[in-house]
C-alpha cells in the first residue's frame, strides 16, 4: 500500500477545495500521508505545473501517488488520466501536465462517476482514483488503457553555430529566470545573454556577485538560470517565460 | 483514538501562530495527523469560515476533530466551545462559526486555563481541548454542557412568485460567485440574474462558454454559481457577498 | 527515531523547492511526519526567521528535528550547521538564525557533499542531515564539532531611569507590533509609547477597545504588543521593526 500522496493544484489555499480533496483521500485511505507540493500554480497554467512536477516527483519514494490537477477544461470532453511510470503513480487531466513522463509510461482513461460535479473532478474523479491507487489497486483496474495522451513537452534548446539557444521556461518567486539550457551544454567562458542583454559567464551562486547585481549560474534543476542577488531578474530585465536565452 | 485533526484559522501562514498550535497538538497527541483546511480566511471573517467548514468537515472520516478558530473576540466574555455532532468533534469560539451543525449536536463550554494568553486561545484553550478529544476524552469531560450556542446561519433563499431569490454567500479565489440557491430549486430554462444583470440559463461547466464569458452552473457545493471562464465574475460584475441572485 | 521534522524557510509555496525538500526527507525517512512552520519568511530575513523559530521549537515534543533554511549566503563560505539543544535537533546555515539556542547547545559543521547544488543546500545538504538525525544518527556523526557559531541575538531592552526602552522586533500579518519588552518588566499604570506616540496602559486583549482603536497588551509571546482592533497598528502608526517602544 502506498503511504503517501502528493498534491499539486492551482486551487490556492483560501477556499474549501483543497480541504475537500484531502477529506475524500483520508476517508478512503486511512493513515495515508498527504504532502502538498503546491496549490499556488497560477490558475490554469498547465506549463508551470508541468515544470514544478517534473522537478519533484522523482524525489519521492517509489510507490508514491502524485495528484496533479490544473484543469481549465474540467467537465469538458478532455479525458481524465491515471498513469504508472518508473514505480510512481499519477492522476491528472489529459492536457499535457504529465508530458515529462518517460515513453514507457502506462496510461489509462478514468470513467467519470455518475453524480460527479462537472466543475470539481479533483474531488469527484481524481481523488477517488488516487485513493484506489494508494490502496494498491492495479492501474488497469481503474480505466481503459490509452496510448495517445495529449503531450506538450516543455521546449528544448537548439544549436545555432557554436551557440545554444533556449528560452526562459519558468520564473520563480524570487524573480529568478530558469532556462531550458542544460548547464553541461555551456562551453567554458561563454557569456550568457537574455533577450539580448549580456549577463556574463557562469558563476557558482548568488554570493559571487554584489547585492542587486545580475548573476548567471547552473541552477538546482541543472539548467542555466539568471538571477539578481537579493533582487528579481524578471523585474530588472523586464522579461518572463519565453524570453530567449543564449549560451 | 482520533487519528486526525483538521485546522481552519485566519492566522495566515507567515507568522509563528499555526506552528505553535501544531506543536501543542503534536506534543499532546503523538502521531496525530494534522490536516490544514485553510489559514487564509480573511481576518475575523466568521461567515467565510463557516462556509468553508460547512463544505469540508463531512468529507473527513468519523472521529475527526475539527479545530476552527476565527476569533475576533478572543479573550473577551465570548465562550469557548467543544462540540460533538454526527460522529465528528469540533472546537471553536462561540461566535456562530459552527452554525451549520445539526440540531442534535452536543455543546460544552470550555474553561479557560489559568495562564492562558488572552490573545491566543487557539494555542492555550482550543488546542489542548482538541488534543484531549483526539486522545479519546469524552466531550462531557471537557466542560459543562450548554444548550444556547450563538447561531448565525448563512442566509436561506426565499420564493418570490415563481422565482427563487437568494444571494452571494462566498466569493472564491477565482472570483466565482457562490450563491445560496440550491441547484435543484431552479426550474429548467430559468435565466439567472445577479444584481440585476442577466447571466443566462444554467450551463454545465466553464468550458461551455468562450474565454472571458460569463457562465452560470450548479457548483460543486450544490448551489448556483456565477463565473467567468478564465476570469473573475466578482471583478467583471463588480459585486461580492450579499449581492442578490435570482433564479 | 524522531517522528517529526518541522520546516521553516523563505522559499514560498508556489515553486518546486519545498516539494523537492519534502521528497528527499520522505525518501530517506519513511513515515516521518513533516510539519510546516512557515515558508513565507520574507526572502533573506534571517531575523524574522529567528523570531518565528524561537517561539515555536519548544512547543514540539523532544526529539523533533527542526529544518530552518533562510540562507541568502547559500553556496558561499558560510558554514552549514547541525545542532542539538534541550533534546531537540536543528539544521540551519551559520548566519545567526539559531541565535536563540541555549549556551549549552552542541554544534557541528556539516560537510558539503560532492555534487550538491551551490544554490540549493536546503535540498542537498540540510535535508540529508535532517534525515540522518531523524533516523537517530548521533550529532557527532554528521560533522566536526564547532564552538564559534555566528550569533546575532534579537536586541534586548534597556533601562532608562524608571522606564524600559525596547523596540519592535516583529510585525505580524495583522500589523501587530511585537516588542522585546517582557510584560513582567512593565510597572502597573505605565503608559506605553511607540516611536513617540502614547498608546495607553496595558489592556488584556483586543476586545478591550473599540474597533479601529489602538491597544497595547502583553502578547502571546510574553512581550508588550501594540495592535489596532480589527486593523493594523503598523499601518496606522507608520512604523515597523526597529521602532522604539517605551514602557
Amino acid at each position: 500500500m502506498a503511504t503517501l500522496i502528493t498534491l499539486l493544484t492551482d486551487f490556492g489555499v483560501a477556499d474549501s477545495y483543497v480541504g475537500e480533496v484531502k477529506g475524500v483521500l483520508l476517508s478512503q485511505v486511512h493513515g495515508v500521508a498527504l504532502v502538498d507540493i503546491s496549490h499556488q500554480v497560477p490558475p490554469g497554467d498547465v506549463r508551470a505545473g508541468q515544470y514544478i512536477l517534473s522537478r519533484t516527483w522523482h524525489r519521492f519514494p517509489q510507490g508514491a501517488v502524485h495528484f496533479a490537477v490544473i484543469d481549465p477544461g474540467v467537465g469538458t470532453a478532455r479525458r481524465a488520466l491515471a498513469v504508472q511510470a518508473a514505480g510512481h503513480f499519477f492522476v491528472a487531466p489529459d492536457n499535457g501536465l504529465l508530458s515529462f513522463l518517460p515513453a514507457d509510461a502506462h496510461w489509462v482513461a478514468l470513467p467519470v462517476p455518475a453524480g460527479a460535479s462537472p466543475t470539481f473532478h479533483a474531488r469527484d474523479v481524481f481523488a477517488p482514483a488516487a485513493g484506489q491507487l494508494a490502496l494498491g489497486a492495479a492501474l488497469a483496474h481503474l480505466g481503459h488503457a490509452i496510448t495517445d495522451p495529449y503531450l506538450s513537452p516543455l521546449p528544448s534548446p537548439r544549436h545555432d553555430g557554436a551557440a545554444v539557444v533556449g528560452e526562459v521556461i519558468y520564473v520563480d518567486r524570487f524573480g529568478t529566470l530558469v532556462s531550458n539550457i542544460p548547464g553541461d551544454q555551456v562551453e567554458p567562458g561563454v557569456r550568457i545573454k537574455v533577450a539580448g542583454t549580456e549577463i556574463g559567464t557562469l558563476a557558482r551562486t548568488f554570493g559571487d556577485v554584489g547585492r542587486g547585481q545580475l548573476v548567471t549560474f547552473v541552477g538546482s534543476g541543472g539548467t542555466v538560470e539568471i538571477a539578481v542577488r537579493d533582487g528579481s531578474a524578471a523585474r530588472l530585465l523586464g522579461v518572463g517565460v519565453g524570453a530567449e536565452v543564449r549560451a
